[in-house]
Order: C-alpha cells, then structure tokens, then sequence
C-alpha cells in the first residue's frame, strides 16, 4: 500500500475511530476494524447503492456486518458518510442509551441492517435478504423497469464460518443461486484461543464451492485494488453467490498485537495506540480525529446517494403510470401493511358443526385463506412442510431457477431458517414465516431471540407440539419448549385450543408488525369448540379468558391451554356434575394476557379465589405464575415416552380425573 | 444383486422386520430400513467388532444410527445379532414401556450407543467417541499392547448433513485428522418435502474433502461388495475420518413407494407390503418372519464377539501384569469412578479473607486443582477459553497431531460441542466438560436436552452468566437462559454465590455420574462470602438454604441466586437496620432444591411466609414457584443493554434499595 493517498487516510480514519472508541469505553473489539477497513472501506467507497439521507430506501444495497464485535468499524463507516450518527456517539460507545452499542443492533442505529454478534446469524440474515429481493424483483420488475435490483454484501469472520448456522444458510443460497450475494470473507486466521489451525483447518474456499458459490480468491484484503477487482468480479457472476476471500491481518498496523488473539477483544492501550498511530503514519494525537480531507471525501456518499435515489424514485414514477396495479400492490408489500379486509376469508372458517381437525390442519387452512388477500405472505418449513401444513396452495415454490413462489423449502435446517427468515423481515417486502416441530425450536432459538431483540414480524409455525405426538417418543416430544418461548422478550407465543382459536391467533399473529408470534399447533384432531354455548375465540386476543363456568361465584378455577383445554373442559363439566363450580380458563397467550389490565386479569382469575388447577403437557415451571402457592400444577416434569399418544397422556396423568380429584383435594383441604 | 444369497436372505430378514415393525405399530419409518439395510448388514456382518452378550465391552467399535427414525432397523440387528433384545421386543415396537421406542434411546435398548433423532446429533456423537478413543489409546496403549483400537462408524442421511452441526462436527473431525471415523452416507436424495434438489444441491463428496476428510464413491450403497470394498479402503486410511457415499433407494423393494418421500415416514399398508415381499421374492407372508439360515448366520455374531473379548481380557491381563500403574488408571478412566480423595484439593480452596473473585475465575481455579486428581477430566471451550476459564494448566492440548491433551479446541462451534461432549461422555473413560458464554446455551440446547434425557455425564460450564458483562449489550446478555436451563427435565443447574458456592457445585457436578450438570458463573467479581458468620457453603447441595437470617421467626424472605445473593443480603441488612427481620435464603440450584424432602424446604421458606421478595438477574417468569401470588418477584423483563455492568444493574432496577422498598411495600400491605 502506498502512503497519504486518499484511501490510506480514509482507511486509517475508519481504523482509529475504531480504536479510539474502544480505547475510551475501556472495552471492545479493536482487531477486525484494523484488518477489515480496507476492504470495507473499497466496498462503501466504490459500490455500496445507499443513501445515507434515507437508511429506508427500498432498493439499496443491503449490508451486514456478520461478526457484530467489529461494530465500530460500522459506526465509523456510518458516521463519516453522514447518516444520522453524530460524532458524539462514537465517543459514547458502548453507554447506556448511546446508539453506539457493543454489538451491531437494527433499529437503534440508522444504516445498521441487522443486530449482529451471535456469530454465523448476520451470514444467513444476508441470504434471506438476497431471497427478499429476487422474489420482489420477480413479482414486479418489468421490461424497462428494474425497481428491486441490488446486491446483498457482507463482511463475514473465521467465527460465522465455523458456525453451522452459516453452512446451513450457504448450502440454500448455493441451491437457489443467489448470484447477488457478495460476501467478503475477513480471513486472518486468529480466534479467541489463537489460531484458527487448532479447530479450522478446512479449505474453506473449496468448501464453498462444493455449496455451488463462486469463490475468488485468496487475495489480500488490505490491497484496495485487489478487493475492488474482487468485487467486480463478483457482480460480473449472476447466478451464484460469490465469496471474496480476503487475506488480512487482525490489529493491522499495532506493533505487539498485530496477527494475534491479543487484538481481538480488549482496547490496545494507550501506549500501544501511540505506536500504532506512529508505524501506521496518522499523524494526529488527538484521539476521535477525522482528517477534514477523509470527511470531504466520505461524504460525497451523500450526494451520491441522493442521486441514486433520486433517479429510482423517477423511475418508480414512471412504473406507477405504466403499471398502476402492480404499483399498488408493490407498495403495500413494501410497507408491510395489511390490505383492508384482508382477513375477510377467515370470518367464519370453522363451526363446532365439523369433525375435530388438528390446530394444524385449522392453522394451513387459515394460512392458504390469507395467501389469497396477503400477497407479501411468504414462507415454508424445514423439510416438514406436509406434516406442519404450511403449504399455500397454487402459489409456486421458491427456487428450482424459479423465484416467483411464494413456498420456500428451507431444507432440513431450522437454524438457518430462523435466520434466514429475519433476513426475509429485515428486508421488507415479505412477511415470512417459518414451520417445524415444536422440539427443534431448541434449533432455532438463536434467531428467533433476535427477532424479538430486533422487533421484527416473523411467524413461527411449529406443530406437534406435546407428548400428542405420540410413537416418535422423547427425542420428539417437546416439554420445555413451550415454557422455552413464553420466557423469550418481545415474542408472543399462542397456543390455540382449538380451530376457532387458531384463526384468531392467525389475525393476532399478522397484526404484531413489530415483533414475532410463535404459533404452537398439535398433531392431534382437537373437536372445535361450540361458541353458541362457551365465550367467543375473539377472545383469544385477551390471551387468557373464561371459557366456561357453572357459576359466577366459582369454588375453584382450572386453568389450561391448547389441548389441554379440552380435558379442563371436561373436568370442569365432571365437577359440576358433583355439585362444584368450576370455571375454566384458556389461557392460549400469557404475553397477551399480561398485557391486558390489572383489572381484566382479576376478573378473570380473581386473587381471593386460591383453589385453582392447571393441567399442560409441558414442565410446571413457570405455572405457579397463575397458580400461586396454594393451588396443584399438573404437567410433565421429565421426558415423554414412545407410545400411542392416548396411552402417553393417561400414563403421564394428564387427564380430567386428575384434575378433579386435584380440584377437589383442595376443596377439602388435603393439598394445602 | 443375486439372489437367494445368503446376505439377500439376510438383508431381507432386517428389511421385513422393519417394515412388519412399522406395519404393526401402525406408525414409524420403513424407508430408510429398506434401502440402508444392505450396507448396514455388510457392516455388522463383515466388520463390526463387537459382543452381543456384553454390550459395554470397552473397545468394541462403536455404531450409531444417526437417522434415528430407522430405529427398526437396528432393532432388527441387535435382535438377530444377538443382544438381549427378543423378537416380542420388536413386535411392541413403539409401545409404551417396549425396549424399541420410535427413535433409538440409549440406555433403554441395549446396544444403542446413542440417542438419535434429530437429525445431526448422531454424526457429531460419533466424532466425540473417535475423540475419546484416540486420546484413551494415546493414554493407554504400550508398544505390543493395543488395549484401545476401534473404529466408530455410523450411518448418516441427508438430513443429518444438511443440520449445521454435522458441518461443525465434520470440520472439526477433519481438522484433528480421526482417521478411525468410518461414515456410511446414505446418499438417496429423498427428505420429507420431496428430492433434495429442492434444498440441497450441494456437492457433498466435495464438501467432505474440504474439510479434509477421505471421501470414497459414490458407489452403490446396495451392492454388498461394494460396500465391502469401500469399508476396507476406508479403514486401510488412518489420518483422516472417511466418508463413503453410497448411493441408494428409500424405501427399495417397494413397488408404489421406493425411490419416494411416501416412503420414509408411515407404514407401508397391508396391501403394498404384500407386493414388496413378492418383488424381493420374500416367501412368508406371516409377519415377523425370520428364517432359520439367515438367524443362524447373524448369530455367529456372538461366537465372533465372545472370541474377540476374550483375546482382548486375555491382552488386557498381560498389560496389568507389564504396566500395572497404567492399568490401575486405565480401570479407574473407564469405570468412571471418582478416585479416593480426589476433592481434597478442592479444600479451603477460598477463605472471606481473599480478594473478591469471578465465579468462572474460582471454577478455573477449581478445574485445575481437579484435575490434578481425576485424569478423565477432559475438555474445553467453544473458542473462549481465556474467558470462560477452562484452560487445564500443564495438560496440554488435543490435536496438533498430539492426541495427549486434556484441553480441546472446538472451535466457534457450540452445537457440536455439545454433541460431542455426549459421544465423549458416551464412549467412556472421559468426564467432559464443555465451556462457553451463557448466552450461547442457545446454541447448544438440543445436545444438553439430550444428554439429560440419556442420563449421562457431561459438565457445562456458562459463564458471562447475566447482564453483568456489561458492555457487550443484548446480544451477548443472556435473559431467558437460565430459567431455559432449569426447565430441562434430569439436568441439574447451579449458579454459585460465590468461590466458596463454585468449588460446592463443582463436587455436585462430578459426583452426578448419571446426568448432566450446568455450572453458571459470573464475569464479574464477586466477594467472598464469610462463612464463619454466614452458612456453610456446604449447603449447597441442598440447592436451597438460609445464608443469613436476622431471626429465626423473619417477618420477611429474601431470595436470590449467585451474583445477585450480595444484593440480597446487602437487602437483609438494610432491613435490619430499619427493624425488620429478614431471612436471606441463596437458591443456587432449584433442582437440587426440589429433590430434598419436604420438610426441608418448608424449614427453608416457611409456606406461612407469604412476604417474599425474589430478586434475579433474568426473566421473572419461574420465580412465583417461591415467591407465590403474594410476593414480588424482581427480574428483568426485557433484553439487557450495552453499558458497564453497575450501570445496567443500577438502570434495570437490580439494587439492594429496591429489595428493600418491595419488602416494606409487602409488610405495609400495599403490594398485596
């Protein structure tokens, strides 16, 4: 590299707000910003499509940085192409409330595409990007008119590469020949433990081939005119991913930290800045310097990207006279809205006069009613797809050189679903959602955590969800899950009990724009409960309600959900039948119903009313919320077992009996 | 293929037990069975080193099914091999309290090495006992005396290599070069949703050899001599894990079925079976069948396996005769006995009198001071050992070509950590440990549930255990994670109050030799609680217990658990000073707080006691298990923040003055 030209001054900007950033919060990840800006800084500089006046504009390049530690080399790139990211922030890194956090998080900082950290997660969240543009692209470009066309980039490290998430995410891409991913792989051989020989020996570049991507390289990623031809190279292969592979050194430039773990996650020290400012020849002492020469020319991404934009918005116009329909539909996708009377076709699905169906049976009906008015309604399964039920009918499938269909096949890969699905979210233009096994929630449980940290609508489908699913046994049957994803932030989770509940939680699910739903379905027929004579489903929305009672002045409250709600029906019927009041509550949503008033939760579980029973295929844990000190939990407190689902719920003692001779233990006293 | 062979006929016999299984049970999967029967007929028939009359014989080669829903077919095989597994066993296939549950449990069937299902776990199982085996080899063996030589085979699907931690688990097999690895890939392009072109294009033969693994085929996986070949060239190859790929048909024999997804996952019908016996040219119609030629010849398996032992006890008895010292060792690693006096270095390992000190930093120093005395004691980090801790001082490292060490480099790889600490613990004559971040549990779930549910050994150390680590944000402050870890039915999770509380859980968690323990520790330092003025920390394993207590009649109890018990007692005082009585109860681990008797924990929290203030760092949700309908329960009921740790604690309201002002809010009766 030469010295003083424009790029080293740019570079070294980019480097030393990073380091001085980590420097003054005393905590931080300095290596990656060193090595990486050289190739971060040709990416901005030469191709990224964006506007930092408007981090929204539909069609920009997207940009995520995988390994979310590097996160000041992102402030720094954002503040000098002037987004809205003052200065001040960066020297508030990682502070209460600064939008400077230690990891990359969406939503706080303009320009940021996604929360990264999680290793692996950021790799996958591109891809699922990259599915988000070519499916718009293909729904509504047009001879002429080229509205959604831009690439996908990342920097990704040794660490995403080494998680599996990234080899599930890349495997897909390679499938569906994503030819506008354009990764760039900081490969500088150093993890936390030293380097990567110990654990990572593998030829990552012929591993990437065999996923069906376009690899370039190794080349030296710190030479900017070798990751500039890099890049072109990459733009100039339409129909496979493309991986740089650039060579680079963590802590470039820091004489005693340079190429080892010692750069990657602690401040270099004040003394070692000194050197480091001395060998890499930045002549300015003064800690968060921006040279005004480096500033001037970051900035023209300004004008650039008004431009651009500028231009695109001309053109939109012009596709608004010429294809006025598929304008309007192309805006409603993009700004995720619900069209009006969008779930007229789920009025009246389902009466208590049909045969018992399954709630995930109930839930791919209501999902291919909602096809027909939701056009941005797009997603599938991994690998389970005809027994989750996600299928939307005559609306194609996503992939074979076909990128029209609303179906993906995420292939056996839930991890990278999840992942992949954020990306899809992240992007805008779809609303995905995703379908498996309630059990490999335990595999997707990364993602679906950021979803919620991000506050993005994503809809998981999981199906099979308790000991209901019988002969599979243990390995299958999910028993802390459900409580799993009560105890995530920001998701709501519902587990309908019956059809009726089902839908209402579809309606639920689409309206939470900014944040995810769980959706937790059984294998199992469930008979669709009489609404005539038992509360209205509309409740569900309430997350908890009486269902039933033989008196306003019950002696003891059952409590349930899903279906379980069924057998705490019948027990409640049983003890009627013995001359005790019994009200049953569904309980299908308890983030829905800790949502409601105070005063609506104690009219539905009134706190002098101590007798209660709650009865869920799942652990206890977590029910003595409703339950108290004084009432009986019936759940599961072990594994499942390998039997015909009858047989698993009577020998796990999940059963009406149960309930009311608990119910009744407490009447009498014995169970206090 | 002939036939009327004998290995027809044998193949034959496994294929119709499977599919008659399935049939019968009205539930299960015939396909793989089908078209896997003739490798893994080869393999047992031809290669496998083992002894149905002792299915613990230490070095017999191990074998796991990674595709667990081809359960039947290994039912078929230890059946006519020989183990103690009678025909009626397979005949309640699938039936409550049977020996053959829908996916293969350890621990309940004999010869099952493993419990496989969801998919991938199986493969990294696999790379974990190859682990355990070389290092015992390297620890054992003597020039003339191989006391420890086999291989570790398995047979893995489609679906096992496209879950991200069969990639993990591969890279790493292939970086640590474990040439004793012997992968059957069934390759028959068929998963639930179709061809896995739709999901899974990808080159696998290719992929493989990136990581450094020798791949051989494809050939045709059900041609028994090619099979045959491809073991032997497999095992002629001593450096690096084989793949072969063999190539064939879900579901063969199956006129309507074969070569479909109609095949994998339900019988196939009275009428169908009918029609597959005649075109395999199967002559009984009576299920169940197994002819007389083709049982004799499976059970020359027996007389083999009792050989084979013998040689190897024989073997075994001149080693204890030449190199006594080694064997002593050798029976204490395999027995997984806990040498005589083996905690006594772990004695007054900390006094009040020290500094204060992070949890993970008392548990390294624990580590290393087991370590001293437990030479199985092996494992490490998922690339953060010099933050987690886990580095063994002065036990080297595995790998290198140096397969000595007690330390073992996964790589940023937490899902096959997991998995392979279970093929570890699995294969005997190692306790494993595995370390990383709280946080990235997440990643790890679907091992650590099932090492719970097989009942095995295997310690995880989660360190950065709450929103204490402070500035690295959200993404990295785990919320949810530890109630996640207190909801896995049989794991046992403890999360120490201090160094004297760390070295307590240490003992608990080795002593646990039939599950799995979770060790939750603090980035930040703690003091050292005096326990010549407080409780003994041996109390610990009683999970629950008085620290502290103003009087033995308190108007108010205060719970908590590790790094926030300093805030609780600092509470208690507090409230002391103002006149009113508290008791501190510390509950490092609910579980083992659950299993003491009744008595004890009514001692601990008196059920009269309804003033009760929990204070925790992570989600509320759980707490109400002891705090009930009339306490307050203090969490966090939201994702963290990027800040120092005082500032986040300060900011969500976890101090020793909101203790205080929710214990007077209870005794005035205003929070009831």
């Amino acid at each position: 590299m030469g010295t003083n030209t424009i790029d080293d001054l740019c570079i070294n900007t980019i480097r030393f707000l990073a380091v001085d950033a980590v420097q003054k919060a005393n905590s931080g990840h300095p290596g990656t910003p060193m090595g990486a800006a050289p190739m971060a800084y040709v990416l901005w500089d030469r191709f990224l499509k964006h506007n930092p006046s408007d981090p929204k504009w539909p069609d920009r390049d997207r940009f995520v940085l995988s390994p979310g530690h590097a996160s000041a080399m992102l402030y720094a790139l954002l503040h000098l192409t002037g987004y809205d990211l003052p200065l001040d922030e960066i020297k508030r890194f990682r502070q209460w409330e600064s939008k400077t956090p230690g990891h990359t998080e969406y939503g706080l900082t303009p320009g940021v595409e996604a929360t990264t950290g999680p290793l692996g997660q950021g790799f996958a969240n591109g891809v699922g990007m990259a599915i988000a543009e070519r499916w718009l692209a293909e729904h509504y470009n047009q001879p002429g008119y080229e509205i959604i066309n831009h690439y996908t980039y990342a920097i990704v490290s040794d660490g995403d590469l080494e998680e599996g998430v990234s080899s599930e995410a890349a495997s897909l891409a390679g499938t569906l020949r994503l030819g506008k991913i354009i990764y760039l792989y900081d490969d500088n051989d150093i993890s936390i433990e030293g380097n990567t020989d110990i654990a990572f020996a593998e030829n990552v570049a012929q591993r990437f081939q065999a996923y069906g991507w376009h690899v370039i390289g190794p080349i030296d990623g710190m030479d900017t005119s070798a990751v500039e031809s890099a890049i072109r190279m990459a733009q100039s292969e339409t129909s496979r991913p493309s991986l740089i592979v650039c060579r680079t050194i963590i802590g470039y430039g820091s004489p005693h930290k340079a190429g080892t773990a010692a750069a990657h996650g602690e401040p270099l020290g004040e003394e070692e800045i000194r050197l480091t400012k001395e060998r890499l020849a930045w002549p300015y002492d003064e800690p968060f310097t921006v040279p005004p020469e480096s500033l001037a020319h970051f900035r023209q991404a300004q004008e650039r990207g008004k431009l651009w934009q500028e231009q695109w918005q001309a053109k939109l116009e012009e596709y608004r006279q010429a294809h006025p329909d598929e304008y309007q539909k192309l805006e409603v996708d993009l700004c995720g809205d619900l069209p009006e009377g969008w779930d007229s076709a789920l009025t009246d699905l389902f009466s208590a006069a049909d045969k018992p169906v399954a709630t995930r049976e109930a839930s791919g009906r209501a999902m291919n009613a909602i096809s027909k008015t939701v056009h941005a309604f797009t997603g599938g399964s991994a690998d389970l797809a005809p027994s989750t039920k996600t299928l939307l009918k005559d609306h194609g499938h996503y992939g074979f050189e076909e990128y029209y269909g609303h179906n993906m096949h995420f292939g056996v890969r839930e991890h990278a679903m999840g992942a992949i699905a954020n990306g899809m979210s992240l992007h805008g233009g779809i609303i995905p959602y995703t379908g498996t096994f309630l059990i490999f929630y335990d595999y997707m449980r990364p993602p679906i955590r950021l979803a919620a940290l991000m506050g993005i609508r994503v809809i998981y489908i999981f199906t099979h969800d308790s000991i209901g699913l019988g002969e599979d046994g243990p390995t299958h049957q999910p028993i802390e899950q459900l409580m799993g994803l009560r105890s995530v932030p920001n998701l709501v989770t519902i587990r309908p009990a019956d059809a009726t509940e089902t839908v209402e939680a579809w309606k639920v699910a689409l309206e939470r724009r900014n944040a995810p739903t769980a959706l937790v379905l059984s294998r199992q027929n469930l008979p669709i409960l009489d609404r005539t004579t038992l509360s209205s489903a509309r409740s569900l929305r309430h997350g908890g309600y009486i269902l039933w009672e033989a008196s306003a002045t019950p002696d003891v409250i059952l409590m349930s959900s899903g279906s379980e709600v069924h057998i705490a029906l019948d027990a409640g019927r049983q003890l009627q039948g013995k001359g005790i009041a019994a009200r049953v509550v569904s309980l299908p949503s308890w983030e829905l119903f800790e949502a409601q008033t105070s005063e609506y939760r104690n009219q539905v579980l009134p706190p002098e009313i101590r007798a209660r029973v709650s009865l869920e295929a799942g652990i206890p844990l977590g029910w003595e919320r409703y339950v108290g000190l004084d009432g009986v939990v019936v759940g599961i407190p072990r594994f499942g077992a390998s039997a015909p689902a009858s047989v698993v719920y009577e020998k796990l003692g999940l059963t009406a009996e149960r309930m009311v001779k608990e119910a009744l233990g407490l009447l009498q006293g014995r169970n206090t």
